[in-house]
């Protein structure tokens, strides 16, 4: 195991050297989307790509151009030129496709997929991806142990084939997250380390309202209570850090600066 | 609600006339990653755009052209000149950036947006993504109640914007069948039904720092930016009512309240 990877929040991502699935498209059509491809890959971590015989030949001058930083897979692709050659030596493959075959094979769904190939991942995973029009074939999918398949919306599903890629290197990298803590309700996690103690907050309260009393702001009296908790309840709920109450202790400062002299009624 | 739609494996994608998030591009370049993202988004059953100042105004025959299939979504796109008008009628708003902040504000993973989506969704939601260069500002993703971030890899982590809408779009569309089975926790039960418009947060915001100005409270002025932020965060965080909203800004009348006879240097 190499060294990890973290991204921007500190979470472990992968580690370098760690066995990835390959991304297989199957005959291509247009070097923009194989490049566009690339880019989704490597933005989530993967960079193991394979062509089987892609129609405007390899390699693609569109392909480079759209790649852009994520050249590096165009320049280490692999070429076959069937999908058996390209499969060869996996030990577990899906099909990536939006229509429902005849074929008895298992589909796995988007929210299963990343555990199933990391549970797999080490004995040679890929996923086959059609070319833009027509998709795979019958006989390509026949070749996969399962069909991923996502909750296209029926009357526009024909996703864009980068795009396709895109979401599959999304789940891949997000499926590292499960079972540590990431889908458990605390989405708050990891945040704030200096949320400020409740004392703060009471102070910050009392002075508050020790202003508001003199503003005559609690008027019915008998409805102070209530008007309390319509300013303590937000305040509270907004967990606000040390620096923040001593914003807003600056602000009742500044909003109440001799205001007692021209006080009211 | 209208009839259920259904992806091809038979299961229920969304009502017809559910209400659905805003997708929101935020001073968007290229007109081709506008269309790109309208492709994007109808896939996976969304619908609603939402532009603030795009780049080479508006509309953008780029964009159509790369919107195919999907330029009923370039039709009926909103165009705003502000973020703060463009998520007005919105009472939750997440960001979508990569780049950690500064900011004081929580972090929601991928595997429950969707889930805080929906639960949210009745009173009006929206997600702003950032410019192609330089992503979403500070002053816009205080604007937001949370961070919505993507696991990418950190040597390249930046993703092109109609890819990451698709992921978006995606996340949104499987949220639809989680708990199907899956047994999650139902932890947004109770969740408040009249959180208040973003227009009267704004409307709270101007009065307070309009009061805040006229108090000397900005100095020094080149801090203005940061201490705006600073009250701005948490009161967006707390996720108010609209009774907490008229609260609010009764205690600001009520601090200010004469306060401009005394005012001092």
């Amino acid at each position: 195991m190499g060294k990890a990877i973290k991204d921007q929040l500190g979470r472990v991502i992968e580690r370098e050297d760690a066995p990835q699935p390959a991304v297989i498209l199957v005959r291509p059509q247009l070097g923009e989307n194989i490049g566009a491809a690339c880019r989704g890959m490597l933005n989530f971590g993967l960079t193991e790509l394979r062509l089987v015989a892609p129609r405007d030949g390899w390699p693609n001058p569109a392909a480079d151009a759209m790649a852009a930083g994520a050249v590096e897979l165009i320049e280490t692709a692999k070429l076959f030129e069937t999908v058996e050659e390209a499969v060869a030596d996996l030990s577990y493959v899906l099909a990536a496709t939006a229509r429902r075959r005849e074929l008895e094979i298992p589909v796995v769904g988007t929210n299963v997929v990343g555990r199933e190939m990391r549970a797999k991942v080490s004995s040679g995973v890929g996923i086959l991806f059609g070319p833009e029009k027509a998709g795979l074939t019958n006989a390509d999918v026949v070749m996969a142990d399962a069909i991923l398949t996502y909750p296209v919306n029926p009357a526009f599903q024909s996703l864009n084939l980068a795009q396709a890629v895109n979401v599959f290197a999304f789940l891949w990298a997000q499926s590292n997250f499960e079972g540590e803590g990431m889908d458990v309700p605390d989405y708050f996690e990891g945040v704030r380390s200096d949320v400020a103690p409740r004392e703060d907050l009471t102070r910050l309260f009392d002075h508050m309202e020790e202003e508001l009393d003199e503003a005559g702001f609690f008027f019915p009296a008998a409805k102070k209570h209530l008007m309390q908790q319509n300013i303590r309840a937000p305040l509270t709920r907004a967990q606000m850090s040390q620096q923040e109450v001593r914003t807003f202790r600056g602000i009742i400062k500044a909003l109440a600066k001799g205001r007692g002299k021209a006080r009211g009624p």
